[in-house]
């Protein structure tokens, strides 16, 4: 078996978390950010190095290929992101980056024959963190292919921490325009150049790490949907309005949210994961009656049948009546479970049962540009363990030798496609 | 019984309403907006008309008085104010102000004989709407006595619907140098040149309506006390981290709120009001389990013990876990309940009962300047009913019958008072 460079390992990692290093364990790196373009410059200057061929498209993705001993076969592909959320941590996304060069150093260094060519791939915007949505690059490429022009629509949010050359644009076109990264459209991923794409991403849960395993075969992306619950009731004076005549649509939302967690737990599923995040109060002041409360909530599973259980709890409020507060349930949207395709994930499994790495089979509750790959290409992740579950925050951690237990499981299962 | 007119009250609460006219029903008159000067300009007019000498304070509140038959008399003072809040409706304040004006037009149309002074006054920016906390100026008055330059550091809220000339101030101080009323720190309202105040409110509630009663005769402004409960959690991601393991704030938030209700419901006392109006969660975000949720309670009841055993069941939730959330408990102010003077309120008692008005006792549970007002002078309230109690939105109504009785009453205990 061959196997990555620890040590090599460690030097990308230390030193791509100082490109927008927030001084104090973690980055802060929003795509196309003057942060983005350092971690893309030495990106740049390590694939050249090993003799790579760089090109972008016209979303700034990147594409580092060394050719294969067959001219004309397809392209693997291994790819992630460079861009972080707000003082995120330094592995989510990064890694998967780091991983895809350390295969093709590895490959250079020790001479490893291989008949495709073989391309390291940095994805723009997953994050969506200063422009929505999350995975838009690979969105546009392999899903929905919007048009370029599309990308002047996505408007920069209000990110207060933001000091930077992207103050000064408002959306993720300006934003695009002024990347030296922007290339042409002729080279996206495509299906006709490709053959296959592998991603190596951390958990960002605590499955791994509490099963005490070192790798995970990711098999799926859960399926999910996302709806709102509203509350309508009637604003008020809080000091002049008797208990009985009011109508406080936060009480209403307050019993509702207690009321799903009561039912959905019935299911006795402990797989299954559904959340409210987000609230929204109306008027929000301290001394008037709330008129209209609207929360998010998220569930995720990979079986349709079960989600559509938890729909049905869910859609159970939906016109019902909660503290004389009218209750209304909205769509926002639903996926499907994305599954990866299988002899990839096998190359992956027999990879680390190979290396001697204790693995398991995992599912990916978060979405990742490899999701959007998947309809257009043989797609498959690999997952390495995240500390104590933690992501997108700055104690995100995975020890060098989980990252580069999972390259060495990358390399191998790419050799192993390499082989068809 | 000397009565006021209908038809003068109608002429005045059909022009006052045009001042800041919101289109649909309701005003926006901000303090000291141009729409705010436009009601205290024909105030200053109607006032002259009647032989009234205007003055003004340091706070900009103003002072329009009638002499009475015994020069060094004390005044009598009448007063409220001009100011709402956004989409507000035509009666929360103003209606004080009128009445007031009713007042006064009265005793010189009919020539009614008074040895007092009588005084009708404008309160500047009651509801701080702009320019937090309400009842500012009653405050720097009568309660905390902050010299006038503290106004400066009135900093103005963020209010995206206001587009006047208050848009290039930023704070308090800065709109009141701006303002032509501003007058003299020695016309300030005072214990050596007033005798009593008297303020008529819209209730802002539904009680007098309920029992059927046109006149509420206020004896108190309800004690209170306003805490916030936050719950500290941890932020992880929604899609990978498994139920059991979850520290959701938002669900604990919840949890607690009917808690709450439960147990302060068990006290079984139906004129008791409290309310959660503010809530506030961190991240906010749909796929992020919430790591801090914070909400306001606001509790509000005329006896202290009761205030007490309610206050013990929320200080119960202090330093508890709920949901391995662990909770705080905050005290933000508490204030106790404002007694009236008990010779101005037989005043209006007895001027109702005369009048052949259906009355009954209530207090205030909203604060208005009357309370301030009383830490320094003898002082009470007259509360009209208000259209299914609602206030601070524009269906806020009250018929004009129901306002020239009110009038009515004040004219007839204020002469009451000018006995003494």
């Amino acid at each position: 078996m061959i196997l990555c460079d620890k040590k090599r390992m460690e030097d990308k990692i230390v030193t791509f978390s100082k490109f927008g290093d927030a001084g104090h364990g973690g980055i802060t790196r929003y795509s196309l950010s003057p942060e983005a373009h350092q971690a893309r410059d030495e990106y740049v200057k390590r694939m050249k190095a090993i003799g790579a061929v760089i090109e972008t498209d016209d979303m700034a993705n990147m594409y580092a290929t060394l050719a294969g001993s067959e001219p004309n076969a397809k392209r693997i592909v291994m790819a992630s992101h460079v861009d972080s959320v707000r003082n995120g941590g330094n592995y989510d996304g990064v890694l998967g980056v780091l991983t895809a060069m350390e295969v093709l150093e590895t490959i250079v260094t020790e001479k490893v024959p291989h008949k495709h060519p073989l391309t390291a791939m940095i994805w723009t915007n997953e994050e969506g963190s200063l422009y929505p949505p999350a995975m838009m690059s690979s969105g546009v490429v392999c899903h929905d292919f919007l048009p370029a022009e599309i990308a002047k629509k996505f408007v920069k949010e209000n990110m207060l921490a933001s000091k930077s050359v992207l103050d000064k644009v408002s959306t993720f076109g300006e934003a695009l325009e002024k990347s030296p990264y922007k290339g042409d459209i002729k080279n996206r991923l495509n299906a006709d150049k490709y053959m296959a794409m592998f991603e190596l991403h951390i958990e960002q849960g605590p499955i791994l790490e509490d099963a005490g395993k070192e790798l995970g075969v990711v098999t799926c992306v859960l399926g999910m949907f996302n709806y709102r619950v509203r509350f309508f009731g009637q604003s008020d004076h809080a000091g002049t309005t008797p208990m009985h005549k009011r109508q406080d649509a936060l009480f209403a939302a307050a019993k509702a949210l207690c009321f799903l967690h009561e039912e959905i737990d019935k299911l006795g599923r402990p797989e299954l994961v559904y959340t409210t995040g987000e609230i929204l109060c109306h008027p929000n002041v301290h001394t008037v009656i709330p008129d209209m409360v609207d929360f998010s909530i998220d569930v995720r599973h990979e079986d349709p049948a079960l989600r559509q259980k938890v729909l049905d709890i869910v859609k159970s409020l939906d016109g019902k009546t909660i503290e004389k507060c009218r209750c209304e349930v909205e769509m926002m949207w639903t996926r499907d479970t994305v599954y990866f395709n299988k002899e990839l994930v096998d190359f992956v499994r027999t990879s680390a049962d190979e290396l001697g790495l204790s693995n398991q089979n995992i599912n990916s509750g978060a979405g990742h540009d490899a999701q959007f790959a998947s309809y257009m290409l043989p797609t498959t992740m690999i997952f390495v363990p995240s500390k104590d579950g933690h992501s997108h925050c700055e104690p995100e951690f995975t020890s060098v030798e989980q990252c580069t237990a999972g390259a060495s499981v990358m390399l191998n299962a790419v050799l192993k496609a390499d082989k068809k």
